[in-house]
């Protein structure tokens, strides 16, 4: 009988289920509302693991969780922006005590990243910053080979790093934080902006109203080949820019491999960043380029690291 | 007969030569201006660890330099701000072929972190963020336990990072860099402008001017109680927290080392950078405090780190 590996993405409204092969093929997909509280939660997860295993009829070996927020490195939900019920929240070891198999429980971005190293567009990286561009940003990093997950487990916090300390304050409280403007909610102000000062048209007509234009809207105006859409990617591409360069200083990559639902945007996208990175980046004459990739995992990358990081752990 | 390890670090006018027991105790320490000239630096380098064993009767086993920069992970100076003459120079290849003994050079804050993580204020901590606030802003990580260079070997150029976009162009370029404001340079820049302003009358009278107040001017002020150097002393706080706590964000260390020049302020400057990271960090209240320490090796941690990164060489 072949054994699998598990995965699930908890979001804030939705779970994603992936369970993996041997060689990380996905065998069974399962999509489920996520229902409010921390019992029904874990009761979820317990369910999507056995609908898998029943479908496959086959053993499933292990189980990792992917979740946006702070998780600590016994994976505990120390705090969740998404599912702000879960707080200091043991879930790895409830999960244990119902399951008779490894369990890892781990933030989202950084099962992301695994997954892009281990079978996406980071294979072969050693030194790979990888960035979720969707409604805020999260971040994964690994180093000299390994997933760095930081003192507590909360390493990668970056879209919280202050890139125009006397700009506007996001929700968070803070001012000018970096995924204030370089994420999916960032180009959706963005895109507004240009819209109500007449400089976005197609985004008018595409959202029927200059306050109604959304993210969406410039992705498919872009692959529309709208002029006005390309320059607002243009300056989006600086704002995601400032914060890559900021951690390119930092950490030194190989790599940067951009995820997120901002990745529909496709080439535009990434040609943009390359370019703003690349003439932004201080001393390029004399660092080697580093390249910007898109990632190949999709939406279900954080699934599918979920999955590989619980192999590891067998 | 006993054995030693050498350590030089090598600035823009002065070259620093330490020799360490495997003890890590100095135990022979030489300064010696640095010549002009790639030549002339790699053959003042082989008479200072010439001067240091005789001077020991000893044999010595394994050098290590360290210089500002951005260093190749094959120990060539690929660029230095202070040595503008040494492009793309193979000072470790040179070295090594000029010595009998294993030669590495590193970045000089890299080497100043290993220092402090062996020996120094940063014992026992396996994610360590050594930040130097000097002249300008060096840094350093241990990550996991062990020194992270990053792809290229020029992590940890976090001066650059950009905190205030729209701010004043720095002598780099770059508009709103972290050490414009958290360095020496920011903090003799606020302290004039304070002076100018009034509000520092201490400092004029120290400096004879308020044009030439400068940094050693307000450690004067601060040791000697005055109440307009201590505010000065907290707004510089808030200056170098907001690169801290970006530098939090993304690595998530169990403490932080304060290095450099500015560590001659003392405790004052330790307050006041811990209280203002406390306050400043989102999420405080679901994480652990960051302890915010001073380093205890002081102007010799570089050459120190050297050596000993020089005797993992060997």
């Amino acid at each position: 009988m072949e054994s699998y590996v598990a995965g699930i993405d908890v979001g804030g409204t939705k779970m994603l289920a992936v369970a993996l092969t041997e060689q990380n093929v996905v065998r069974s997909e399962h999509l489920a509302p996520r229902p409010v509280g921390p019992e029904a939660t874990v009761e979820q997860l317990v369910e999507l693991l056995a609908a898998m295993a029943q479908e496959l009829d086959a053993r499933i070996d292990a189980l990792g969780v992917g979740i946006a927020g702070a998780i600590t490195r016994a994976g505990a939900v120390q705090f969740s922006p998404n599912i702000p019920e879960l707080v200091a929240f043991p879930l790895r070891d409830l999960l244990r005590g119902r399951l008779d198999i490894p369990v890892v429980v781990d933030n989202d971005a950084t099962a992301a990243t695994w997954a892009e190293h281990g079978s996406g567009a980071g294979r072969g990286v050693d030194d790979l910053l990888y960035v979720a561009l969707g409604t805020g940003i999260g971040t994964g990093f690994v180093l000299d080979g390994s997933l760095y997950r930081g003192a507590h487990g909360f390493a990668g916090e970056s879209g919280h790093i202050v890139v125009d300390r006397h700009g506007v304050t996001h929700i968070s409280g803070v001012r000018g934080p970096w995924e204030m403007y370089a994420s999916g909610n960032g180009l959706g102000a963005l895109a507004r902006s240009r819209a109500m000062a007449g400089s976005f048209p197609a985004g008018v007509e595409l959202a029927g109203d200059a306050a109604e234009v959304r993210g969406e809207h410039v992705t498919r105006a872009v692959h529309e080949g709208d002029a006005d859409a390309l320059e607002l990617l243009d300056e989006f591409a600086s704002h995601v820019a400032v914060g890559l360069t900021n951690l390119v200083y930092v950490l030194d990559p190989a790599a940067i491999v951009l995820g997120g639902g901002l990745v529909d945007i496709g080439d535009p996208l990434r040609a943009s960043v390359q370019h703003a990175v690349d003439t932004t980046l201080l001393g390029g004459a004399y660092r080697p380029q580093v390249e910007v990739r898109l990632a190949e995992l999709g939406a279900r990358s954080a699934a599918i690291g979920a999955a590989m990081l619980a192999r590891d752990e067998r």
